[in-house]
């Protein structure tokens, strides 16, 4: 079946959830928002492209930090309302320059730093 | 510092995403949505439990099915509006009755299914 991106389901914003892990490891890096449009550029160009929705723009992921990820595999959920991309992430995938957005665990109702920001 | 529940960001539902993955394996097996005491429950119980957008009501994992979801780590990412759970997960986690709900791919523009229903 050819894929076609207007099928997916986004929400009243017109944005669906994106899910990045690390192609290698497993890890899970951080989750952020693609529109038809950045699905359609991921797609085309293999760099993981999503919606800033705070900026209202597309967002490249590492064109000014340099941590760009390379798109390896592009999955939809049954529901084709969640995308999972498996990547190759160039340094931190974080803002906080940590390797994952996921850092914080909870444990006996404590918050756990579990990653140190990347030198 | 101690786990507050409350000061996660829900979106205007009152929701925030929870990404499931496989404790062991790392795959990621679905997305689903909490409301506050979905989180609650979740942490209180060692069963994930989500909030089920169709049916309105909670939704823990499994409870029907049996296919149910044993948290192992629950965490929270930098911008506190997205979860990861890692969980000990029975059976298939799709209704499909895949593994993961994430079985399609999309591959030089056609869409490819990974896995087949368990049996």
């Amino acid at each position: 079946m050819t894929f076609d991106p207007s099928r997916l389901k986004y929400d009243a914003a017109g944005l669906i959830p994106a899910i990045a892990q690390d192609a290698d490891s497993g890890e899970v890096l951080m989750m952020a928002w693609m529109s038809e449009e950045a699905v359609r550029r991921t797609l085309e160009s293999g760099r993981v492209t999503y919606w800033s929705r705070s900026r209202s723009d597309f967002w490249i992921k590492g064109e000014t930090s340099g941590n760009v990820q390379e798109l390896v595999d592009f999955r939809v959920d049954c529901d084709r309302d969640c995308l999972l991309v498996t990547v190759r992430q160039t340094g931190p995938a974080c803002h906080t320059n940590r390797r994952s957005c996921f850092y914080t665990a909870v444990r006996e109702g404590e918050e756990v730093e579990l990653m140190e920001p990347m030198s």
